[in-house]
């Protein structure tokens, strides 16, 4: 196998969730029948990588002329509201969902007991500098729902409610459309816990 | 979403296997976390486009600058056995199996009935000329085992056997450390026409 082409397969098995097989299959499809997407991957590769960059404010990938980004610019949403996520992909699937009025704000790493103490107490002091520049008055907690994610939860409710911040979190639950016979024991040990009266 | 991240998501959703979420995934990923993966694919993209090319004989993948490639142009393997495949992919399966003392003739095409038989008569005399110039004396069919290429073999042995030239297929049977409980009707089917005496 020439070298270039093991060299195409060695990077495009580096993307998330492809084998070498897969890899094998892209880089022939590309060299074999769809030189035109080659040469548009290369493009689009090339444009992303100079255009898009993180949004000062909220961490969001935003276009490089763009910055703060849309989101963060709008005037009809509420600064007050302050939605605290894990990473940029998180506020995509927040947005698809539609119904949050406020602003994000990415974290950028993990807040975890098991970590160096000074990484932690950064990331919590520009979360500070966010919310008292924006006056924000609700931080609701767009996080994960494993262990680390409960850790970082706990301790922002620490930092933040003595501010007189009020601190919320996605509710845990049944997913939407699925069968109560499917979901795991912890999910549901979590929906019971937050059981609701029908009204 | 910035209009070159949207791009990018739809230029790797094209790939092979790849939809729309896995390609979020990716770009997401390639623009938080891995900046250099982006810039190596693009290289490697770019190498591969400019570096690979089709050999003039046998139709595999080869670098430009080895063009008959090394297959085609190895001494020690016999001219004498040609594998006729349907797509360079298949070579390096084939090659991957390690035991082909041959060379290989890729179609690039189907050769089929149901097509036009202008592209047919050109594919088929594309394949003598390389029989009469290599003097070849049995012809290995690697097709694959759908309706299409069944007719492709029997096709292929009506021209070729006439010339006095060997035409054998590769043989259908049960894979390699399957259970019989999991093969389908067709290829037991097949596999029970094929049995062989056991010695």
């Amino acid at each position: 196998m020439p070298e270039a082409l093991q060299q195409l397969i060695r990077s495009l098995s580096r993307l998330p969730g492809i084998g070498r097989r897969t890899a094998e299959r892209m880089a022939y499809r590309l060299l074999l029948r769809n030189q035109d997407l080659l040469k548009e991957l290369i493009v689009s590769l090339e444009r992303a990588g100079n255009e898009i960059v993180l949004c000062s404010r909220c961490g969001n990938l935003t276009a490089v002329d763009r910055d703060p980004c849309l989101i963060c610019r709008n005037p009809k949403r509420t600064s007050k509201v302050l939605c605290v996520v894990e990473g940029a992909p998180d506020i995509q699937v927040i947005e698809q969902a539609g119904s949050f009025p406020g602003k994000y704000y990415c974290l950028r790493g993990k807040i975890s007991p098991m970590q160096d103490e000074t990484v932690t107490r950064e990331l919590i002091e520009k979360l500070l500098l966010r919310i008292e520049a924006d006056g924000v008055e609700e931080v609701m907690l767009g996080l994960n729902t494993d262990v680390e994610s409960d850790a970082t939860a706990s301790l922002l409710g620490d930092v933040l409610k003595p501010l007189g911040i009020k601190v919320t979190r996605l509710a845990f639950g049944l997913p939407a459309g699925s069968g109560l016979a499917y979901s795991d024991p912890e999910t549901l040990k979590r929906a019971m816990k937050g059981r609701q009266e029908v009204m």
